[in-house]
């Protein structure tokens, strides 16, 4: 096989233009490696007319992605749409044994399994740094750095959007809706921010990490998921007082062969270094083994961080196809192993509860005693002097570990409470 | 060729019995890779009565590393002494085109070029995961995950030992002579605590890393050095004042065709990742120019940190010796492009400067003079209230951005002042 490679592009968007200004302006550390020549065939685009400078053929461009796909030069699909068609486009290239890379998540997430088995079937390979938090190589060090690790937890702060809204809050600069207002206005945030603030985006990250550190075949609708709608400055506040932080936090872990995973607003130390990764940045916390207790930061989203990590992978698939190399994927994620993703009732973790309640005798004790009554023992009350509204007061109670399951038993009782007004926050904590 | 390898260990130490350990034990991370299957042949043991437990087959034990090397059932040498004659058994073994994984760091980062380019001439590999901040995965990441980058610096906290004994001054917990000694006594730094105080040994680490990402041909030596030794806790304490930690920081910048590379004390933004790396942790901060900043941290040293880099690699090579893959290292660091580290003079930074001084009129006018007329202009002076010295007054001074050259061109005329009192204090300033 030649050292030179095939390459067909379905989008040509911010990322798709990324990806080729890095190929057409590699750095020294991809010219030195002799065997890197990647030739850029064919690439489909969404609006033909559309102005593309001067460094692209114009020859090269097709409204029609199947063309891409049944290009015979293209041995190597690169997808970047998010469109609709994308899984028919991705699961055609690997029928015909062609490697394929995509930053698309949903798609990975919700149906990877079904390609992952298409290109083992196929000896192809799907790449796919670029779908989990951009440029950071999370995917290849589980795959790779950390080959010799179990993994046995995964922390991630893994969707910018969210991260970005917290840290402005965090920092006094508005409550949740106005944040989210401005960063729509600012391009920040999409106009329906639904998949990003109701932790849906990192729970389908999350789903695609689980794959690879726990071979789970959990899609992103199994992860338990809760968004940041709910969270107000207050929470914050009292959060800082506490010595945390809130972060919407994507977590998973393994024991006793199953695999817990959830995506929920969570308080965690002041001082973890996640606590102190800021506006559109993305981390993951890693616990392997025998590494210990990893993290790897940077920007999670944005144009060249993106195309940052699909470059990394057509440079792998296109050595190992030189090489002569089987496939790296399927082998990796699929077998006999696989492991389901459990529910979170079992999940013990400690609670942070806030409520507006009556400023009369007995409402503390009442709530205690249904605490109590789930086995749910409490680590501290801090109960601040009266509200603005007239007669009540707010009252925090942080909790020791409990389960779940009966905290939300506990909490739907103390919510019936007369004394109780309008419903029980709670927030969950997580020390790192 | 067939998917077992034949494994020969020189050293048989922590690290070595951890690699083993990882071996017999594989996650199934490992597992599911069909074609991984190391044999071990031959294990080269400092004391051959020493008992090894039940696990490890005594006829395969050998006080000579050399028969290591030459046995012919060995193609993979994994070497873990730091030990004298490890540069011979190493180029050795890359003579007959055995491939090599090793963690010494002193090794690469004064031979590595000889090594190197034994090792291209030879048709093998020499791989070295473990030699830099452990299982933190910083030498593939830049070699793989970030392939599409420019590395435009490098920030590392390499040393574990220096970053307990300053993160131990920030916590209040002793002066450094006191935290030296109580490490010491814990086993956590050597009796000889030289290389690591004086920073050469994160000299040696970093002159690994500019390697991988500049190219570069400079050993530890070339990296200008200077150690921890006289941070006091007032230092300390000023920094945090003006929102600062000191960290010991190994700094590589690649500007118009120069690679500047330093260790020294710095004072980090107390919010910055890097303050946030505490006790023994390591950390690499990376500035790739499509990626942007990203940040590797973890554990970086001990007996399982480091074997999971080591096996790793060992992972790397033998996944490329089934494919029949060429070698990947060589390639890729040696080459026409090599570039040496430049002089530490032309670097441009901000400085804090602490000197005791008379408490009496006109000093800092003086003092202000010999900056003014290097070009150093001052952002920002404190001085406290009288000293317990009698009759004498701290001085402290944040300038803004000057090159060192000018800087310590001023530092020489400023001690020469009656007024100051003893060595004039200095700390470099990085806003990460």
């Amino acid at each position: 096989m030649s050292n030179s490679i095939g390459v067909g592009l379905i989008g040509f968007g911010t990322v798709g233009s990324g990806v080729v200004e890095l190929l057409q302006d590699a750095p020294s550390s991809m010219r030195r490696r002799k065997h890197i020549d990647f030739s850029l065939q064919r690439i489909a685009v969404r609006d033909l007319k559309k102005s593309r400078g001067t460094s692209i053929d114009p020859a090269l461009l097709t409204a029609d992605a199947e063309e891409v796909v049944a290009d015979p030069t293209v041995q190597l699909v690169v997808e970047l749409t998010g469109a609709d068609g994308a899984f028919d486009w991705v699961s055609e290239a690997l029928r015909q044994g062609k490697d394929v890379v995509t930053a698309n998540k949903a798609m990975l997430a919700e149906r990877g399994e079904e390609l992952f088995e298409l290109a083992l079937a196929n000896g192809a390979d799907l790449m796919f740094e670029a779908s989990v938090a951009a440029g950071i190589p999370i995917i290849r060090s589980l795959r790779n750095g950390l080959v010799a690790n179990r993994v046995e937890s995964l922390y991630g702060i893994l969707n910018g959007t969210t991260n970005y809204i917290l840290s402005r809050m965090s920092r006094g600069e508005g409550d949740y809706a106005e944040i989210l207002k401005d960063a729509q206005d600012k391009g920040y945030a999409e106009s329906d921010p639904t998949m990003d603030v109701s932790g849906m985006d990192a729970a389908q990250k999350l789903a695609i990490l689980c794959r690879i550190a726990f071979h789970s075949t959990g899609t992103g609708s199994d992860v338990f998921c809760e968004g940041i709608e709910r969270i107000e400055k207050r929470d914050i506040e009292y959060a800082r007082e506490l010595g945390y932080v809130i972060k919407l936090l994507a977590i998973a872990k393994q024991q006793n062969g199953r695999v817990e995973a959830r995506v929920h607003s969570a308080m965690v130390p002041v001082d973890s270094l996640l606590a102190n990764i800021h506006d559109e940045f993305n981390a993951i916390q890693v616990e392997g083994s025998a590494a210990g207790p990893q993290v790897f930061s940077g920007r999670g989203a944005g144009q060249m961080p993106t195309a940052s990590a699909v470059v990394a992978d057509m440079v792998e698939l296109l050595e190992r196809r030189v090489a002569g190399a089987g496939t790296a994927i399927g082998d990796m994620i699929l077998g006999e192993e696989a492991v389901a993703i459990t529910s979170v009732e079992a999940v013990e973790m400690r609670y942070f509860l806030r409520a507006l309640v009556s400023d009369q005798p007995g409402v503390l004790e009442r709530i205690a005693r249904i605490l109590s009554e789930e086995k749910i023992s409490i680590a501290s009350v801090l109960q601040k002097e009266r509200d603005l509204h007239g007669g009540s007061v707010p009252l925090v109670i942080v909790t020791h570990e409990a389960s779940e399951a009966a905290m939300q038993r506990a909490l739907a009782q103390i919510s019936t409470l007369d004394a109780v007004q309008g419903a029980v926050k709670l927030i969950r904590m997580e020390d790192l």
